[in-house]
């Protein structure tokens, strides 16, 4: 699942100059762009995201999962921002020699997950991408007006939420994820969320994009971190790229949410969570500190954390 | 520039099948998409649409032609619906290896096509294609409230106009091109137009799209195609595959209007758009007609037409 080397970087270098209008309330470098098209009451969200085979799936994955998996992933961006999604346009790129009946389920696994979440899919394209299929999908949605949850707004003292459990996403999960759609819009109409990201690069990345969007840094517990089953047994049969705690941190894909809010609203969050989704997993990892960069604290004490794991011990 | 074999057909298959919901108004099959957000004015167009190197361009296409293809496209369908472009993002699928100047020259093309016509970019994704280049753009426009210019809705009668010249844009106007977004909107303004199509698929394909969705059919005047001079040169030197008039009915990516009206109103038409356009050339091709199917008068007499020319005499 890597992309091309210096993808932040040419992201970087390209946004200054893209051109804007009185429409955008937020471009480029947030989970979806926030658009003001005059609704009295709402905004519009725009999302575009991209699969393609042999990078985000392989000849083992179903049709249906890859049709699935290539609207899950930016239903996935609008649940971030605690939006609805409303619509959605498919471009699929297709080898030349293709199998109708291939494509049709690769429709019957998109459109099933679009009717459960009341989105349209309202047209696609059809085009050649001779070596492999390649499926992007756009999303339009709403957000009530001036609700949009940014990544940006993580504030000193805050605590640090995750649903779900993380790592070894791609022994399975990442084809037949389910956005958290409900689950981030009931978080913002019940809680004051200062910032939320969804899991695409792993924690230890995405986490780094909140951090760095809030100006603001991360102290994480290594025993709170919910580590996946899947990345427990990658781990245990040698296959995790070593512990599966740094699985947990360093896998991408999760599509799980990653929060926070005030202190003070830490408790009543977790017990009202628990009250209405009994069965998804709410975790408190850690908290936001004025002190940037993203450090650990485990059993030995407190380490700066990468990409790649820990750099050095920082202090006991 | 040749779309996977049964393109059409898949395409009828899927549609179906695609989930709507109560904001749809025009959903598959048009040029764009046209919804109902809930703006007291205005509906919003939007339509996705990718190039793919080697089917869409090739290596002679400098850069800055590429990002302006790939916006211009989706453009041009925004045109079609008489629509105003919005804002747009951009999905980058490259080779594992790209050249990061190349890129942000992709984008100088691209940024300075969304200038001139007030779109924002509002965003975009990097992912890899190991073997070739493909831009995905997704575009966002809005059309005043019931005055989006269908497919539909040709009259037995109507003058049927085109745009510009037709034929051999391969030789080098598919690549800079400019979306007719003025010309459209002015018409739509000024005139009950009853039905348009951006040409794409070439004359003959497109104008049968518009046929089949009005229910009727048409009868062109072989004298009256406006030839480009590209299409000429082609066939001189034997590289249109047939004649210039040949490749003026089912060259692909001319990117012109097409578009009917009431023959009492075309003279008006006329008159008033050469004053408004006047380095625009705009042609009356032909008419509509209740007998359904494609007729092409010459001086040899009346022929029905396929996509790939003369099929039999028809009368005289």
């Amino acid at each position: 699942m890597k992309l091309p080397v210096n993808e932040f970087e040419l992201i970087a270098r390209l946004t200054p100059g893209l051109p804007r209008n009185a429409t955008v309330i937020t471009g480029a470098g947030d989970d979806c762009a926030v658009l003001d098209l005059g609704l009295p009451e709402r905004w519009v969200l725009f999302k575009t995201d991209a699969v393609v085979e042999g990078v985000h799936f392989d000849a083992t994955a179903r049709p249906e999962q890859i049709g699935h998996k290539a609207l899950a992933r930016p239903l996935s961006d609008i649940a971030a921002m605690a939006g609805e999604p409303s619509s959605a346009l498919v471009t699929l790129a297709l080898p030349v020699r293709f199998d109708v009946a291939f494509v049709e389920k690769v429709y019957a696994g998109l459109n099933t997950l679009a009717a459960r979440h009341g989105v349209a899919v309202v047209g696609g394209e059809t085009t050649a991408n001779p070596e492999r299929l390649l499926l992007s999908v756009a999303v339009l949605g709403f957000v009530a007006r001036d609700r949009a949850v940014r990544r940006a707004g993580a504030q000193p003292g805050d605590a640090l939420f995750v649903t779900g459990e993380l790592g070894g996403s791609r022994a399975g999960r990442h084809l037949d994820f389910e956005p958290r759609l409900a689950e981030a819009r009931w978080l913002a109409e019940h809680f004051p969320i200062h910032a939320m990201i969804d899991l695409s690069d792993g924690l230890a990345g995405d986490l780094r994009h909140l951090l760095a969007a809030g100006g603001v840094g991360a102290e994480l517990r290594a025993e709170s971190i919910p580590i996946s089953r899947a990345a427990r047994q990658l781990a245990r049969a040698g296959h995790a790229g070593g512990s599966a705690l740094h699985a947990a941190l360093s896998d991408g894909e999760d599509f799980e949410l990653l929060f926070c809010v005030a202190a003070q609203d830490a408790v009543r969050l977790r017990d009202a969570w628990h009250e209405r989704f009994p069965s998804v997993r709410l975790t408190c990892i850690g908290r936001i500190t004025a002190e940037p960069g993203l450090r650990l604290r485990d059993r030995r004490g407190l380490h700066y954390l990468t990409l790649h794991g820990y750099v050095h011990f920082a202090q006991s």
